[in-house]
């Protein structure tokens, strides 16, 4: 075969955007893709190339290395550049249908209530009442800006490369010391620094439960909660939690099913804003004690009080070892610190630290120094006093907006810390249609049925009123009214419960 | 029941550290501990116990408030202040067999060696060969130091609240414009951020494993892949990796096994080095299109190189688009960043996304913000150059000197990029006898079974060149001969294979 044929259609254009190179190798890669090269057939040498094409060796030796480098020849050693043979790759095969590789896929109907959330928030005017955020104007950034400067002049390198996985010890020792003064009896062996209480809920998972394990959950609760037992084939049952704790039915639940753990927020829960009083507190531990019940107390908010300071937490008061208790600095400080923690019996958190290996190794060094540095410093308690005023201010505002401009279609209990407002709408008006024209008036919140396993939850939401001033949470409030009034007067009758119909 | 017999016992220290109320309490307590007070009877009211005690009635409040946040009173409203029941808090009941209440563990074997490692690294006097680390003092931590103070004056709140799971949107930019430059064919929704690229891997057998599946892992391979896999019970078919890869044994295995992934490093492989040439690559895709296999390609070395560039990635070369890569900052800057990457079709990225919210939410924000600030500067590329140049000088010194000291005990060939020497020991001595000896003359290692699915490596190990200066490389190089030649000297035919006795 004659190469020069197809050499002397290359033309050269000097003074291209395209190197000489590559000028030969789109012209010679054409007529490999083409078949006018074939399979197998040998190329003229570099030198021969160059003196072909009038370009140096150079020139022919990159050009040669472009069409290896996209497979099209290949040199053998000692023996010449020969045309690749291309024939499978240039078999088309079809789209790989990756979402049939999946394996089974955990809860996507609860998590396109979230992402619908999602998107409506980010609607530039409205205004969000759904997520549950602290004010990002309240953040003590002058605090952590110093931190960062003050760090960067004493940042080496063994603080940058790898940490144990349970956590940076300097940290795990000032948070040991700070739940000490709460009435933990713990020491830092028991703590774990996570990636957010959400990734103490997922070790929990990973750790305890195998599908079709049984687990209590409070009815509402925590969607994120929800989500990671269930996307663990977890059977969940639920404990309705409004006025008093049904012990009864608790201990109905703890001989019927021997559940693996129940999963509870006894402080300012979320999002009823309930605190289960200390008597409560004393006999849920004794009958978890009776059951030999694992209880995981999540505790996001107990710092976050606007009156009485909350009696103390379940871990601290746990007569019999088995409270794991999970906090996070994503509420009281910022959630972009991604850090929360875990205490629990080191046997636990070893394994906890198995887990989390394979998953990410450990948590953000920078996050946990500065974290440790603040801690250090001694600030989060001034913090902490100062959002307390502050949100307290919030929660009295919004609590006489709604009920000056939402009653009678509107009721709640005023929370007493916390960051949300637990709403119950009249009959007749159900939270879908509310939040649907919420979108419209310029305002959202979190539906109801978001906090339930069942199907409960069709005339109740989440209003947070921690994240915007004051002014802006009173807007909301505003657009509120004006949905609800809408469908106060619209309302013909769609609150009737639809029938099962079978599907022909 | 006379209380004031018990109140007259209540010896007060005024000048004690601990308040006057704690003293009341403590006393009080004890009683009830030790049923002087039993369970139902009523306490004075706050004033009586006032003037009884002769302290001030808020002395006696905060006394009976102890009291209650220790469950030890319960104040009913309207009625007064009763001892509580503490009858089944003081039933003991036995510590909580938590070992016994945990999932099926994974892999312990594998991780005790790790274990073993870490444990043997801290101690101070041995020179760790052992972790695949960047030498600390090469961190750019002037670059980050100054990205720090920068930040400190731009940060703001909506870049410390949440961001999405898929990662900071900058980022995800700027790292698909440095892909596609290097042959990527890809836009940012192919991209997401994950907490060190061990989530990426972790994130895919999540999304794709189920038990008993199977898949394919070079022999030897990276350490964390085998124990992510084998903790999802996978089923792991090893694909030799020394000399060419053996295309017509994976093809076996394609069609004997239909198994779901293959994870291979084409490029300075963890911990063998090596690389694989470009005909190979098309070949593998080929076969992979062909079988329908999907190929995770884990690449944290590439850039990495001490001769010519690599040839271009799988992913870039990929035409059937059945390729999943994993990328991360551990290595060419600095572990302690968290920060890695994933590049797949957007299906699969919306998948992995659904996961990694039941994790973590997120990755940290402040890695994330500052490698995007260290991107748009565009300092990563004077940074790959300047360790490029400083670990091909490490690289030359360590092949001397295992040379000049371990020859004839130890063989290996010279990695053309990555961090690591893979040896082999010749016949008559066994890496663990090894890496025993060397704990005794102050150096450690990997040893070659950590990174085999199967049994073998038991005569291999893997050194890393990076972590330290070259002067306290070539003294771990010392010290590792001065181990061999011990073993030499001593050995007495301990290589023998163990029979299999039966256990009766």
């Amino acid at each position: 075969m004659d190469i020069s044929k197809i050499v002397d259609k290359v033309l050269l254009t000097p003074k291209s955007a395209l190197p000489l190179y590559s000028q030969i190798a789109r012209v010679l890669a054409e007529n490999i893709k083409n078949n006018a090269l074939p399979a197998g057939i040998k190329l003229p040498p570099e030198r021969e190339l160059a003196a072909l094409l009038g370009v140096s060796r150079t020139t022919a030796i990159n050009a040669y290395r472009q069409l290896e480098e996209q497979g099209l020849i290949i040199t053998k050693v000692g023996s010449g550049t020969y045309v690749a043979d291309l024939t499978p790759s240039l078999q088309p095969t079809p789209a790989v249908p990756w979402s049939q590789l999946f394996t089974p896929s955990p809860n996507i109907q609860l998590s396109s209530i979230l992402r619908e959330l999602i998107a409506s928030a980010a609607a530039e005017d409205i205004i969000s009442l759904a997520a549950g955020m602290p004010d990002p104007a309240l953040y003590p950034l002058k605090h952590f800006h110093r931190l960062f400067s003050q760090q960067s002049s004493h940042l080496n390198g063994s603080d940058l490369g790898h940490i144990p996985t349970e956590g940076y010890l300097p940290l795990r020792r000032a948070l040991a010391a700070r739940l000490i003064k709460k009435g933990y009896n713990i020491t830092p062996e028991n703590t774990m620094i996570v990636s957010g209480s959400q990734q103490g809920l997922y070790l929990i998972t990973k750790a305890f439960l195998e599908p079709g394990d049984y687990v209590i959950v409070e009815s509402p609760t925590y969607l994120g909660a929800i989500q990671v037992f269930s996307a663990a084939n977890a059977r969940l049952l639920s404990l309705p939690a409004l006025g008093s704790l049904p012990l009864d039915l608790l201990e109905d639940y703890l001989i019927r099913y021997r559940p693996k753990l129940l999963y509870i927020m006894p402080t300012f829960q979320n999002p009823n804003g309930r605190v289960m009083p200390i008597e409560e507190r004393h006999k849920l531990l004794q009958l978890a004690a009776k059951h030999r019940l694992v209880i995981v107390e999540d505790d996001p908010y107990g710092e976050l009080y606007y009156g009485e300071q909350p009696p103390h937490s379940l871990k601290a008061l746990d007569p019999y070892g088995g409270v794991i208790a999970l906090g996070t600095f994503s509420k009281i400080l910022f959630p972009g610190l991604r850090t929360g923690w875990v205490i629990a019996p080191e046997t636990v958190i070893n394994r906890f630290a198995l887990e989390k290996q394979y998953i990410d190794l450990h948590s953000s060094n920078l996050s946990q120094k500065l974290l440790f540095d603040y801690l250090s410093e001694d600030l989060l308690d001034g913090h902490l006093a100062f959002v307390r005023t502050e949100y307290k201010k919030r929660r009295d505002s919004v609590a006489g907006a709604l009920k000056r401009y939402c009653s009678p279609y509107l009721t709640f209990a005023l929370p007493s810390g916390g960051f949300y407002f637990w709403c119950t709408l009249n009959e007749g008006i159900l939270t879908r249609q509310l939040l649907h024209e919420a979108g419209k008036t310029g305002v959202s919140f979190v539906p109801g049925e978001a906090f339930y396993a069942d199907d409960s939850g069709s005339r109740e939401l989440r209003l947070c009123f921690t994240t915007h001033p004051e002014e802006r949470l009173l807007e909301g409030i505003k657009r509120l009214s004006k949905a609800l009034h809408v469908l106060a007067n619209n309302n013909t009758g769609s609150h009737e419960r639809r029938a099962v119909t079978p599907i022909i």
